[in-house]
């Protein structure tokens, strides 16, 4: 069980920096160190809370509706309920294991909840340190466990596509074709949709964010499909943009271009590398031949047990890029009117080059 | 367009503080002052945030990934895109409004980005003063309009569960029949699932919130299912146990408690009548009955654009009820190894008594 191992890390850090506990409230954090697999109902109403002390045994702090999932998952850890509430728990538990100064994750923590912290530290003499980043700093290198499981999830993904890819034909509407995905991802054994599912098609793909609706699939004209799944906690996260039946010499070009841009920036991927350094390499291309703005958004981010995470492979990131890394790769040009070119595949980043998760192809190749 | 009249109303709030604007980060307020409906990807990945102040017109503000959605469903309002972040585009914007005192909305924003607006305000002079539920004030009373949006909603619901309900057998997973009843949510008009559906059968009816998964329905064992969709934006959100076959005494027993529970809760609903008196009417009911800790959570919420906002029916809920408040009633009790029963339907409070959206009647009724 990577669990314990992965907590005594997290104690170690708290012991350096001198903190007695770390209250972890981030969903994918509580599962990374406990596996405890429960979603928050959005974050404000959560599903529980890890405390971490520096030294000893962790906890899982949750309420009566998740207890008997917290005690199967976590078995190893004690679950205790806040009946009133997570402040009042923390009144009495805090002075109890001797905590007196409490780490709280200020990134996935709600201001009006770091008040009433802040607020019963005061009362019962705890200091409320806030920390950023803190179990993501060791979730961003992924185990080779955890490669192996986000393999799985994207050769599951292209197997769902596959199967749906002969359906999508003229007349067939977004939402139909979206459910349709989802619904094969539930059959062929995801867990669920790892963000919900974008087809839009025709001018619909000019918005990078579409949502997919009564628009209805017409020949010749761009189908952009962004899907992903989770497969045992872990996520995949593919874009393909294809045309039915013959695409014109404007989509072509423009599809070539995208394709260009994500080959160039896998190319550049390697540890050492600055990530936006790996951004500029596919911008430039986009930007040369004339589509610079038409590519609003950064070119990737990483993946892991959150479909969104660290690093971002964006121009304000002038961090480097590590060997473990899991990050999507993803140019498009998106012409308001028109429509839009998208396309995304996962890699991991290794010592000497980035190792592809997906299969070397996309439907219309250089 | 019942938008500026809302945004009006927040106007004259803010007036009345002495605010010069409101920072709207929660997703169902946004829509609910502007119509713009994306979703955040969580809190961390905002779809955008409206600059509401005192006097003058409201802004939209988002990204790249969002502008053409925005542009088209809130006409009214000027969108203005943030390209180097949030704080960059305040600092350029608020001194360009006259912006000396900026509200925003401490329940639905980061610490870590409180203290970014923290310090902000410090470099531009511009105070940011935490507020709560200053928008929801208005959301917990429904216009009309949105009454009848829920209706409609809640009529889908139970259309959904009656198409879905008689293909219910011994021998189907828990998942498979989640999966069809969002399947046929979609198929039948619905935007989407309002949260991820519930299906539980035997003893995992026993977990409040279980996961479908790859058990079975079995003869004799109850099946709960807890389902809503989003319909024009409106949430619904119903429960119904049964069993497949024939009910031994102890479920039958446990079934006709958790419903007179309910009824006589609906009863006491009118406006004027605490919250907490309505759930306490429910709790004595099922604890009178020897059940008291197997029913461990609050008797139901409020449902609007949100499927869980106030206000909460819980013993800790001092308040008043009002009339235009739509809110489930769902007692429950869960005893592990056994299994569960929940019922759940939803209510408008009027002035003389509780409108039943629902239908009245469930599988077994007393």
């Amino acid at each position: 069980m990577p669990y314990l191992q992965r907590i005594s890390k997290i104690q170690a850090v708290l012991r350096r920096k001198k903190l007695d506990a770390l209250l972890v409230s981030q969903p994918c954090n509580r599962r990374y160190l406990s596996g405890y697999s429960a979603l928050d109902h959005g974050i404000e109403e959560s599903a529980g809370l890890l405390l971490i002390p520096a030294k000893g045994d962790a906890r899982l702090l949750t309420d009566f509706r998740f207890k008997l999932q917290a005690e199967a998952e976590a078995a190893f850890l004690t679950v205790i309920l806040y009946t009133k509430g997570v402040p009042a728990l923390l009144q009495e538990l805090l002075p109890e294991l001797s905590i007196r100064t409490l780490a709280f994750e200020s990134h996935y923590t709600l201001h009006s909840f770091a008040e009433k912290l802040s607020a019963l530290g005061q009362k019962i003499g705890v200091q409320m340190v806030p920390v950023m980043e803190c179990v993501e700093a060791f979730r961003v290198i992924k185990e080779e466990v955890e490669i192996e499981a986000m393999q799985a999830a994207v050769a599951l993904n292209e197997k769902v596509f596959e199967e749906v890819f002969p359906t999508i034909a003229s007349g067939r509407t977004e939402g139909e074709i979206a459910r349709q995905l989802e619904s094969t991802m539930y059959s062929l054994g995801a867990q669920s949709p790892s963000f919900s599912t974008i087809v839009a098609t025709g001018p619909n793909s000019a918005l990078p964010h579409a949502v997919p609706g009564v628009t209805k699939v017409e020949a010749g004209q761009p189908v952009m499909v962004d899907m992903g799944l989770i497969l045992n906690g872990y996520c995949s996260d593919m874009t393909r943009t294809f045309v039915v039946g013959e695409p014109d010499s404007r989509y072509l070009a423009i599809h070539r271009l995208v394709r260009r841009a994500q080959l160039a920036a896998m190319a550049e991927i390697r540890e050492g590398v600055e990530a936006a350094h790996v951004d500029k390499i596919a911008r430039d291309i986009i930007a040369e031949a004339g589509y610079g703005p038409a590519f609003g958004h950064s070119l990737g981010h990483g993946v892991g047990l959150a479909v969104h995470e660290e690093p971002r492979l964006s121009s304000r990131n002038g961090k480097k890029l590590r060997a473990g890394m899991v990050v999507t790769v993803e140019p498009g040009i998106y012409i308001p009117g028109w429509g839009g070119v998208r396309l995304e595949n996962m890699v991991v980043v290794r010592a000497d080059g980035c190792e592809l998760l997906n299969k070397n192809s996309t439907w219309l190749d250089l």
